[in-house]
């Protein structure tokens, strides 16, 4: 058993040393600097070696990894569970938000703005505990479909980025998702998906709390985790500056920023720039969801790695991979 | 390199299957029940396994890994503090508490209560990034002595525990600490000490705000983690129930009871009881620190481990194996 184990261990190390670990990412300067940081971070005793400890590396999940539009994902799971909840809340037909959400009504939706959308959340994620909350989001995303692709959601996330993530865990990096997007939604997919675990995932979260073993989810908004609330969810949850971000966004910025005041090491800053509108969707400094404005301007001048989707990556989703066979 | 690494893994996996992986445990149902549990769970194709993924374990931190007698011991960091900042605070010369603690009053400092605590805690744990607070406590455990055994606070943590977590760290289990502790602190000392890193570190914390590139301590209360609040830190955190809990106290009794409720494995409970007035301290029901009463009765009835510092642990410090030799 243990031969074996160490023969495909070897086998797998020497594939690895003659193949290209990002074989979705077309060769220029966005593929180099990150293959150019992991070399460097990986190699001892060099000036930007990196000791595995200290190989934290952080991740937005809407955006950078999968698909944001027309609005996030989640938001959807949420409409739908509006509509499966609605028979026990009549006076939903006649409420904003849920009025427009029962109508199909995204623009009302939208309309209703951040307090819409928390209604919406606080009645949709809460009042079970965090185990069945996931149960039922694993059975919407069995046969929920993306409204203009018709694709499953989980169909929708980028592989080259994928790639990455494997590419760093095989250097001993240790990759966290730090999102907007909540975590017990995100828990319930990103671990099979991505092959990230649970307690490797900070997000946004609800009021809960503890009821004979269990966790019970309650109506109200704990952590909003945006902006200059990631470095501090980052802070909470490991404690020390990461040393490479990957995000999509301005709500991201202060996250790259927080990596790259890492004072002991050399770091990597990348922004996936939605460039694409002709296989997935181009926007950046206008945009309602995911604008990047600010860290655009900021990343072009110092020197981050500013990825560009429609000329870096030979293909977004894994289902592309299919057609070219 | 590689032919190296895999003979010293073979070494090391042929010496542990040979020798005791407690060798500070005395014989008994203490050590037994940890060995047959971790045998149990890490034995494929047999009802007990648990995957790799799930093998998440909870250690509560004063009393159970280090002791917490006269009182915890980032009292006295927080005290000493308050003795290096006195001089740039005239008024704490005759303000409670800071009073009692330049008086080096300990009653007066205690009858100050939870209010008098907190208010010592957020003057000495703010106002600086988690960085430089991370200096200070590794400077002040350099040359703190505990007040009665004159060791280093580093000194005073328990063997056995130590031997406890390598050997489930060897058997894959992911060991993260749940205290009541304050999170930077912690995180400056037990990486090192410990061998646990700062990202499985789960603690009682301050607010911080985020200002340029760094996070900076404000004075006051964020989470303080103990009794209900550890599930829930554990929840936020790792999204899971743990398969096994380590604590000493009440503090720790709804976080083995969550543990206990893990619907998908087979769980173990161990209670550090203080039994030991000779080599450590003697406490349970009626101490002020470390109390333990409801657990100590729930446990005896649910079959946890109810082990005996006094009859279980050959030593109890490090420095005792240097004495035997």
């Amino acid at each position: 058993m243990q031969k074996i184990f160490i023969t495909v261990l070897l086998l797998l190390t020497l594939s690895l040393q003659a193949t290209d670990a990002l074989p979705s990412w077309n060769e220029g300067t966005s593929k180099q600097s990150i293959i150019n940081y992991v070399t460097a971070a990986t190699k001892e005793r060099t000036a930007d070696f990196i000791p595995v400890k200290d190989r934290i590396v952080v991740f937005d999940n809407d955006g950078t990894l999968w698909s944001e539009r027309p609005v996030y994902f989640q938001l959807y799971f949420a409409m739908d569970r509006v509509k499966a909840l609605a028979s026990e809340h009549p006076e939903w037909k006649t409420t904003e938000p849920f009025k427009s959400v029962l109508e199909n009504d995204m623009n009302g939706v939208m309309k209703s703005g951040e307090h819409g959308l928390v209604q919406i959340v606080n009645a949709t994620h809460s009042g079970m505990d965090n185990e069945s909350f996931k149960t039922i989001v694993k059975e919407w995303l069995k046969t929920a479909k993306h409204p203009t692709s018709q694709r499953a959601y989980s169909e929708l996330i980028y592989q080259p980025m994928m790639e990455l993530i494997t590419y760093l865990n095989m250097n001993d990096f240790k990759v966290y998702i730090v999102s907007g997007g909540g975590i017990d939604f995100m828990r319930s997919f990103i671990p099979e998906v991505y092959g990230i675990p649970e307690e490797h995932i900070i997000g946004s979260s609800g009021k809960v709390h503890y009821k004979d073993g269990q966790i019970i989810k309650d109506p109200a908004i704990n952590y909003n985790n945006d902006k200059e609330a990631k470095p501090i969810a980052i802070y909470y949850a490991i404690g020390k500056h990461p040393v490479a971000a990957f995000g999509n966004s301005d709500g991201d910025f202060a996250m790259m920023l927080y990596t790259e005041a890492n004072k002991k090491h050399k770091t990597l800053q990348l922004y996936v720039h939605h460039t694409d509108e002709k296989r997935e969707w181009a926007y950046d400094r206008k945009s309602h969801i995911g604008k990047l404005d600010k860290g655009l301007d900021y990343g072009k001048e110092h020197n981050w790695t500013i990825m560009d989707m429609k000329n870096d990556w030979k293909v977004i989703y894994p289902f592309e991979l299919n057609k070219k066979d």
